[in-house]
């Protein structure tokens, strides 16, 4: 029966289906209509919707149809568009092109854009918190791990790490933490969600944790290689601006060579977590390997 | 046995208490350290409270302790503070006083602000996810009051029609779903949180909702008169800045004294609707008329 997804064409199909889902969230025309425009534009502008999807492929590791876990998937890029409509701001890293697209504040004004993303934000949590067919202790750990990914012990801390380690020289101490807090929480995040809607026992989902997180480590260190070797067409958004924005990276640290010995080296420990969990590892596996291959 | 409290007595008292609470929340040497600074530096500035101490008088008035009900209080502060400090940025009312104080932007420099203000907003649903001893599913119900209330069909609505009537004439119907939205439903939202935790029975709760509700919007009409009326010393804030930003007001449509005659219609209708909650109300009719006579 089921269909042998490669990781390019499970996050093709169920990628859509996550777009198709977000897309019927929010009525267009709603009042302020400038406040529902900016929060659609930047939701609906593409991107590969890696997050919501690994929490679909834990689901279905876990015997979860994806049509069930979708609006917990959703939450995740609620959470994920709302923090690159924040970064992209003129007081953070003033980017012009995110997704192939102008930046929110390009098109909706920097106030439009501030509110477009602290009501995404606030969704995310709405989201989690709409009526699921799973035990409510069990629904509000879930909404635990999201606000602990994403806030000030998270993804915020990661950010304003991100942003100071402009200023400074920096060590490979806090580019570690700046990686950690700034992606690869919230990466750990979609999986463990997906793992709390499933009710995984606790050593399999500490294991699927450890998967995620490392695989948001890996992440975030081949974003570091691209936006050093892909063009801006490749990758929607400005290439070299690590570089510009004197942002730490791997590459600057180790060069490209010793970077792509570490993004191996993690792959190999992210695999052997997720063998730890006990879960239907195969496609989990070739997404985590997407990860690596990918040129954007 | 209990003390028989004036609204000055129990604000004071217990916004004293939330105060120290917040105090106790985050460690001001956790890392990033500007980010904590921040987030601290407007959650400690002071401030009425209004909102936290509001849950706990419907808590009072329903039998629960103060103290029980602490960790859910203060996520009314957390969220009404990341408000603020987003409400006061260049890109929104370009604020330079808040609390008495220079705004957070002045401080610590916009992007400090703006993710001091998502981490308090992230940290507010990370609070009221945390244990309570209450049913899960009455405390999924909180959290999505909240998101509710502060997101884009709440607050930040509000927040966009309120920029967007800068920019244009505005009509009575506009001002009325600003203050509805900017102000009115997170007042609600601290009236039904103490509520949904009291486990109160679905019609006293719609009732002390619609007072909430009012008391909401009595409280903003209050807010654009003294923005009128008072100093900028009184209100630690600078005073006149509605005329300044050209912003829909009471006062600019009605004039100040059919302003005061609708603000005295409004808070009857509130008290009406307290009446009809059925639980013990003198404590938070005497609230509802204190944000009549306030004079900051």
């Amino acid at each position: 029966m089921d269909q042998a997804w490669t990781a390019e064409s499970y996050l093709q199909t169920y990628g859509d289906q996550v777009t198709a889902y977000l897309e019927g969230l929010f009525d267009p025309n709603a009042h302020p209509t400038t406040l529902f425009q900016a929060m659609r534009y930047s939701l609906l502008a593409g991107g590969k919707r890696l997050r919501p999807v690994l929490c679909l492929a834990v689901g279905r590791a876990c015997g979860i149809a994806e049509t069930e876990l979708m609006p917990v998937a959703a939450a995740l890029e609620l959470l994920h568009c709302y923090s690159l409509i924040h970064d992209d701001l003129p007081c953070m890293d003033d980017d012009d092109l995110r997704r192939g697209k102008p930046t929110n504040h390009r098109v909706f004004g920097e106030a439009a854009a501030l509110l477009a993303g602290d009501a995404l934000l606030t969704y995310a949590f709405e989201q989690l918190a709409k009526p699921l067919p799973i035990p409510a202790d069990r629904q509000i750990r879930m909404i635990r791990a999201l606000s602990s990914a994403a806030g000030c012990y998270g993804m915020v801390a990661g950010q304003m790490a991100d942003i100071e380690a402009e200023r400074s020289s920096g060590s490979m101490r806090d580019l570690e933490f700046i990686h950690m807090h700034k992606t690869a929480r919230l990466i750990e995040a979609s999986v463990e969600l997906g793992g709390l809607y499933a009710g995984l026992p606790e050593p399999s989902l500490q294991a699927l944790k450890a998967f995620g997180l490392t695989i948001g480590l890996v992440f975030q260190m081949v974003d570091d290689v691209l936006d050093v070797t892909a063009t801006t067409e490749q990758l929607g958004k400005q290439a070299g601006s690590d570089e510009r924005l004197g942002k730490l990276t791997y590459p600057k640290f180790l060069g490209l060579e010793a970077t792509q010995e570490r993004i191996e080296i993690s792959l190999n420990r992210a695999l052997a977590h997720l063998d730890a969990s006990g879960v239907d590892s195969s496609l989990l596996a070739s997404i985590a390997r997407f990860i690596v291959v990918r040129d954007k």
